[in-house]
């Protein structure tokens, strides 16, 4: 299967990003390395505030995480205009609002995880660091950063 | 306008970095791009202390963001030489020291993109993560990361 | 001396990592960069739970930070198969499990610089970020993500 036939049985169709919130864009390529910017977790277009350990479960940081990945898929998408010169996703950072005693934001960032080795195949296979953070712009309850390597002009 | 030109209409004489606070050094050139570690912000040459939403408004955390961005041009001229060898700034990651609620980490990040903008023109547009984060080395209340693609040698 | 002879010499016998605890992988090539993903701190296999500032001192914080770098540099060999592949350690992302008043990140973060430096020479000295966190995956105590740069192909 393609990544496009992969999108279209999970149910995503790639959206271009909202403008973003601040003096930066979205995506900046160099050589073959595309890095994308911290994207934070929508609902309904607006950031979806929360902060795990608190007022979210991990299963809905989780769902959020799998939100912030369909919207990174969206920028890819939008940077590349063809996903399929995507060649590797290099390495995700993946910010969780945390309450101090929340420990379970590997499971939280497996959302954005499962779904990218499920859209590009061996090719979403990324490295990836995880972490609990004390706020989040707009009180959104993730933030993900990603790394792509494309194929060569 | 050059560079040059831009800084000093902004008033802004680049300075070479303090020592580094550890074993690490301020910059590492691999291929094209130029790593540049985390610098705290700074006032009077001391720790910028402080925490957003706490002891600090976002107009004073923008502030420090913008001297954190003078530091980094500092460093960028130290390690390259010529500040006209950068082709692009590709990433920054903006840690800011905040208080639980305090969500506008995106707009203290301002603070240095929008000086990045300014001096380096389009090739000042850079992606961008912008967290909270519980403390940050000697207090200071803003430390940034950058990346940036260089002229090839 | 050799990195080989160094590792001796320290009395460290790099080890492949454990299983990923999710679904990414704890290294990624693309062109000469290797990335690894964050690497929390372990004590006899187990997540090193604590948090600096409240349960852990700096030197408990430092000698984890230490642990970590042990097991990147496991990870390092497991990912080239020769240690002497690698040019150079170009940048940490350190991530410290912090109180909210524990200022003392860099400090942490020497015990794996100085690892590096000790083991791979000049090759070891790297840029860095430091900062506090407000939890990490499993209740460790550090966190590490790494990138290296490797010979050409």
């Amino acid at each position: 299967m393609s990544i496009h036939d992969r999108l279209k049985a999970a149910g995503i169709s790639p959206q271009a990003p909202q403008a973003a919130a601040g003096a930066f864009v979205h995506a900046v390529r160099t050589g073959d390395l595309l890095f994308l910017s911290g994207h934070i977790a929508r609902r309904d277009g607006k950031p979806w505030r929360g902060r795990l350990g608190d007022d979210m479960t991990t299963a809905q940081g989780k769902d959020a995480a799998r939100a912030v990945a369909i919207d990174l898929i969206g920028t890819l998408h939008a940077a590349t205009g063809k996903l399929e010169s995507i060649r590797r996703i290099v390495k995700l950072l993946v910010l969780v609002n945390s309450a101090p005693d929340y420990t379970e934001q590997h499971l939280v960032a497996n959302g954005a995880s499962e779904l990218l080795r499920a859209i590009f195949g061996d090719g979403g296979a990324h490295a990836r660091s995880a972490m609990g953070v004390a706020q989040l712009p707009f009180g959104s309850c993730v933030e993900i950063e990603l790394i792509a390597e494309l194929e060569p002009v």
